[in-house]
């Protein structure tokens, strides 16, 4: 069976990267087409024009006005995949007419429902405010990873990680060696996962952007939306610092890092990546030390997956993990994005009308 | 079942491409070598040493007078495919024969049967004469192809795509505007289809080669000999200039766009093509551009084709392509295809004689 | 059925490449990391982390002391693959180890035991002491194959193909020419191979290492220990030179060319070479030679097994190759593989205590 969530919203581009050119991209094993109207909003359609399968996000392709021309043999179609143009003809076929997307733009992305169109008002979109919002500032992108979803999955849940593979970036021995504690809300489908250290080296990654000097206190305090949008809530502040009573926090330095985590293929995934915070808004310096040291981490990251990718498809089904105390909330995650898998690979059933007549 | 059609004769080279070194090149999916004897003429044979299997055609593998020398271990083939000398011993083994292919040079093409040998007489080589022909000039070459051959055949019987992929040079809006007719001749296994535009743009690839200022008169002409030979009679001339009744033409320009369309394997193919012109026979320059606008051209069809090939590996099988009336030449020649396919994936009965005993 | 062989020793890497510095390589199939303790000396473990399959030679991993860190999470292991610490936690898990690997460091080379580790003991290493030995030069390397194992045994089996593949640097007319005895001991598992020319050209190889004028008498005595060590003991004299009836042989230079044969996986190959030679033993200028000679030589061989194997995956199962007598040694050799393979894809049997039960 797939491993590959269906019946969800998934991020499929950042608001900037679809506009008045035809732009392609793999979603859950869909060919999708992205572009915007005239007015500015944003449609997904097959990639494959009805006639002989040309990718329409392929050269010559183009727009014109709110139509998407093929580059192969002219077909047209407008913005909701309806068929208008053939060559050779005047009469244009019924049926010519192209699958469409649900889509959603909010919070910075350009979110696609992949599953049965029916359903896709049923199913909420997990919120990422700060990518989009006053007080916060922004830097984020995209690597391409040819390592499965699932994958990434883990490596986000388990921060112990960040000691090895992440050492001289956001690494320090403390992540590793301090107990995490996991929740799972399963009605909403959310997965928490805490490690709060009160007395801890600060890596560069946080010592550059705020200017702490000595040891912090440092939250990380994951919340994970399966399957696909993980948020890591991350507060550091001098030792000793902490929140006011009243929730106040004057003297913490707030990070959201957002990971929207998209399967292209079951064996490849769009890792968007996205880091936020609530101090040093107008400084460039600091935005582009962010950008560079977290593309650096999600690169090491890259490496390390398409690594294990590599490792998984060389082995024989049902090897054995290891498994310990910081994969509880993996775990957790793993559990629940099979339920959502199974359950989105149901059929829709039908309807009690229809079964009454 | 494959859809490589058997039993038939196939453009394997040009004969420029063909000469006292050892060539390689595989046609529907068989490795054959290709060579001159030392009297000029051509032999194709395996290129698979009958030994240890060594490509006949990798160096150090070459030709000693009318023989190949296999360079692994010194194999010995004459122009017939019989081994006439092994190392380390002066018996030759009774068995150790390379198959041999029948060859043509016909048209500037070395043809080569794909099938039983005993058929070969049976079939017709199709003609291209004007690419060897006195009162032509030829330009040709051969781009390898990452898609199957039916790609190919699709794209040439529907040149409605000129105006879309090819725009600049050979498209123009009255190809895609303009409806064709199409004939099927079932006896002698041919497909016409042709396009009359008596008004319309002149593209560049005319416009400059035969000097034609303003708008022309335009036949396409498609003569397609399944599955292999592909001609294109082009006329041109300026608006309102026709044959004479009896045939005569002086005031057109002839251009024969030649394709041999060979199937490497199931998924890739040679796709040959040649421009022979009845008119500035000498001028260099117009050869020189017809070649590289006529390469132009079809680059950009192997561009559109092999990302055909891999959207088309990439889907379920049994996905629904929508065809309209461009396609009708097309549809006719799949068919025809399908049924030499079948035809040629057909045992060679027994013969009655061998029946009785 | 696999071709490889297993309960054999392979030969895995020279000593020298194993250190101080994580090492993994595919023996087999089966990914194996190599390193040295503090003390010197060489182990071998599996190069899967326990915990999430990392692997353990890959950056960030690194050792500390006599331990290995995996660069993932941290998981460490000691020299006998048990697991000595996690992330997160103090209790180890009881079963976190990883399969280790018999190993033997001998005749230059780092040995590992692939199959049940029970019957190490019972496998001989066959030996190659020239190659640590005083009274010999050695130069040695080991070029990556992509092709099956089999394909080098048939070409060292076979040197009639030096003619031909390898004229110029070790071919002679005379290798191709002169008839080979063949024998087989069966007992001790060693297929002899001899060739022995009384007056044959100097091929370059020999000419300028040892300084000969003129021709020669050659002597190729190959002795092979299937699967995995061939050894060619190569004589050279000036013509009519031969060994004095005590076996002493002052007028002859003696260069033995030892190959290690290890598969990487079934369709690619680690080609250790090595040319140990007993004169001219500081002659800098002379091992300078020799190397790139003997490089060159293998690359010759490693481009042509390459096609070979390119060619075999494109074949149907079971075509029919064609042997004569200068193949005897090599169908010797496939013959007792075949057997060793058979043999080594038993399953031990349950002792007659356990049966008894």
């Amino acid at each position: 069976m797939t491993s590959i969530v269906r019946n969800q919203w998934y991020v499929a581009a950042y608001g900037r990267e679809v506009g008045r050119e035809v732009f392609g991209r793999t979603i859950c094993g869909e060919s999708i087409l992205f572009w915007r109207r005239e007015d500015g909003s944003a449609t997904a359609m097959s990639d494959r024009c009805v006639h002989r399968r040309f990718p329409l996000s392929e050269k010559p392709s183009h727009l014109v006005g709110d139509t998407v021309v093929c580059g192969y043999h002219g077909f047209t179609y407008d913005a909701d995949g309806t068929c208008v143009a053939v060559p050779g003809q005047t009469r244009v076929p019924r049926t010519a007419r192209l699958k469409s997307y649900p889509v959603v733009e909010q919070d910075s992305f350009v979110w696609v429902f992949i599953g049965d169109d029916d359903r896709s008002d049923t199913v909420p979109i997990p919120r990422a405010p700060w990518l989009d919002q006053e007080g916060y500032t922004t830097v984020s992108g995209m690597e391409p990873l040819a390592a499965r979803a699932s994958l990434l999955v883990d490596n986000l849940m388990d921060l112990s990680h960040e000691t090895y593979l992440h050492g001289g970036y956001i690494g320090t021995p403390e992540v590793a060696n301090t107990p995490i504690t996991t929740e799972v809300d399963e009605d909403a489908q959310v997965v928490y996962v805490s490690r709060h250290m009160d007395d801890a080296d600060c890596p560069p990654f946080y010592a550059k952007s705020t200017g702490i000097e000595g040891r912090i206190v440092r939250w990380q305090d994951i919340e994970f939306h399966p399957p696909c949008l993980y948020l890591l809530h991350s507060r550091v502040a001098p030792v000793g610092t902490l929140p006011n009573e009243d929730g106040t926090d004057p003297g913490g330095f707030h990070v959201e890092v957002v990971y929207a985590i998209t399967p292209e293929t079951e064996h490849s995934t769009h890792d968007f990546w996205a880091v936020a915070r609530d101090f040093a808004l107008e400084d460039e310096g600091v935005s582009d030390f962010l950008r560079e040291s977290n593309r650096t981490v999600v690169l090491q990251d890259v490496v390390a997956l398409d690594a294990l990718e590599r490792v998984l498809a060389g082995e024989p089904d049902g090897y054995q993990e290891l498994s310990i105390n910081i994969d509880t909330g993996g775990l957790a995650a793993r559990r629940i994005m099979a339920a959502q898998a199974a359950a989105g690979a149901e059929q829709v059933p039908e309807s009690p009308a229809a079964l009454a007549r």
